[in-house]
């Protein structure tokens, strides 16, 4: 992948908010509070909603996202992303394969892989991936088909292996993102840490300021 | 919309088999009978599959309707059918929008609407699509979210009011087929009357032969 190419797609890295809707709170309602606190991703992640329902909140996210320069991902659907032309797509390993989504999104598209393992992190580099989803590096209630957690060493080991961001994801908080960082990933995915926080605009900044430390250089 | 491009998306009309999967048949077995039986039209409807199972499930439909130049119509999802270029996609009402399918698809897909009234008959056709389904005409037990039937008398009265082709749909089995063919359908679109036979390729053959019959202009 060039230089150019890279430079497009922007750099990833710091907070990054996935959405997932409960009754008190929309996709709509935690994209706002995330954006107030200046994450620099936001993923829009919805298993359930039809097609119709899915390019609607999008498109509303597409607005509030690009007025505030955070970066628009879609979680599965390469559809959604070129309808309301989102940033990119998240592929799980049950979504599109990646050869085939970037024949249809092309360069201009960022493209992120989850990963489980080193073998899946080392193949989504190789297949041009922008950057990998790396989890769950600790236990998540988050996601009930999330495998068993790789821990910091896996993580540390992915690291060793892939020159790709990496997007650590899976029951990070406040207690352990630096040392997720200080071990080499590159962003910091959340679903509940913000969702479910009590004020998500403030878990949102707490959580972006713990990241902006770890990643200052000791000196 | 000129005549080249109607003329490269080809004439929609005869015998339009939706597949849908039970426990005794795969989408695949439908797709391979009817295409044994001649038919003009597949459409691979899957409304649970994630999306790898969709396109791995798209890709051998593809290779298989190829041969046959059978036409490939992929419901719902825009993004399998252009990463299996398929022939074209059919849009519920509550699936992407026609505008925004067009922009991604351009001209040289098939994009067919589900209608269930003149006046959403109507606005399908000022949208570009290149045909709609319109039903049910009777009542059918396939597709629980179905709305009241139209009977004969709405097909009549969209065929008075649109120009592009019309797939019928909606309880509509050899009994009935010609009435409605006389009626002014072009194509007639079945789940049941297909995946439910015994004999698959012999009930396509029948339904075709039915068709073919009911086309003949009186002497």
């Amino acid at each position: 992948m060039g230089f150019s190419t890279l430079w497009r797609r922007g750099n990833i890295s710091g907070l990054y908010v996935i959405t997932t809707e409960s009754p008190q709170r929309s996709h709509i309602d935690i994209a706002k509070a995330s954006i107030e606190a200046g994450v620099s991703f936001i993923q829009y992640r919805d298993k359930n909603a039809s097609t119709r329902k899915l390019f609607e909140t999008a498109l509303k996210l597409r607005e509030i996202t690009r007025k505030a320069r955070t970066k628009l991902i879609i979680n599965d659907r390469v559809d959604i992303a070129l309808a309301v032309k989102a940033d990119g797509v998240h592929l799980g390993q049950d979504d599109m394969p990646l050869e085939h989504a970037r024949d249809i999104l092309g360069d201009r598209y960022i493209i992120g892989i989850s990963t489980s393992c080193l073998e899946e992190a080392v193949e989504a580099e190789h297949g041009g991936a922008d950057y990998i989803g790396l989890g769950p590096i600790y236990p998540t209630p988050s996601k009930d088909d999330a495998g068993s957690p790789i821990g910091i060493e896996g993580l540390m080991a992915a690291r060793e292996s892939v020159d790709i961001p990496i997007v650590a994801i899976g029951g990070l908080t406040a207690d352990n993102i630096e040392q997720v960082v200080s071990a080499g990933s590159d962003g910091i995915a959340v679903i509940s840490a913000v969702a479910s926080a009590l004020d998500m605009a403030e878990a949102s900044r707490r959580l972006n300021a713990l990241i902006e430390r770890a990643k200052r250089p000791l000196i």
